[in-house]
């Protein structure tokens, strides 16, 4: 539990990789992560939740099995649970995900794109 | 469980009323709502839940019992589970707020502040 106030692009300028959520607060069992994407990610569902995303900067799409969603600065969207999707970014982007604690980036998947989990920043 | 992308600040458009937030987004049972705030709002607690506070617009204050948190826009700030607070913002602001679905905006009080739940945009 973080106790002072949070700046999201201050939190930003210390991320360097991509793909790769850094936790920057909790609420109850849920974790608030920021991450900076470029380039596609790959096809991954979570089947015990939904995920939120909030674009900070950037533009996003997030390709799901029957339409692709696109997303600028000050835009979200909720995954819905069980839902294949995959992550792109054109360019860099950089966003904030909403989910619960210990959900994996890859989801069923382990691959070399798979994060480690509840890195605080 | 809305199934098109939130624009937060064409949501905000539609909103009127001070203190009164609205849904827009829920991630399992947590709800993402969106209200516009001005002057001082009451102390009170939430003995259930962690409360996230996320500036979109403006400057607000979290007056907590031991000290005061200033929050502008592009920062947040979680209150704890049981933390007595008062939002207060000097001009108008919009702020985002995470919670459990069905926490009362006043706590465990009820008076004409009290904002009725599950009210969607």
């Amino acid at each position: 539990m973080t106790k002072s106030k949070i700046n999201l692009k201050s939190k930003l300028e210390s991320i360097k990789d991509y793909w790769s959520p850094k936790v920057i607060a909790e609420l109850n069992d849920y974790q608030f992560k920021l991450a900076k994407i470029k380039d596609e990610f790959i096809w991954h569902e979570h089947n015990d939740t939904d995920e939120a995303f909030i674009v900070i900067e950037g533009n996003i799409e997030i390709e799901l099995e029957d339409r692709t969603v696109e997303l600028s600065e000050g835009e979200m969207f909720i995954v819905p649970k069980g839902a294949k999707h995959k992550p792109i970014a054109r360019g860099e982007a950089h966003i904030m995900l909403i989910e619960p604690r210990d959900v994996k980036n890859t989801g069923d998947i382990e691959n070399e794109l798979t994060a480690k989990n509840d890195i605080w920043i």
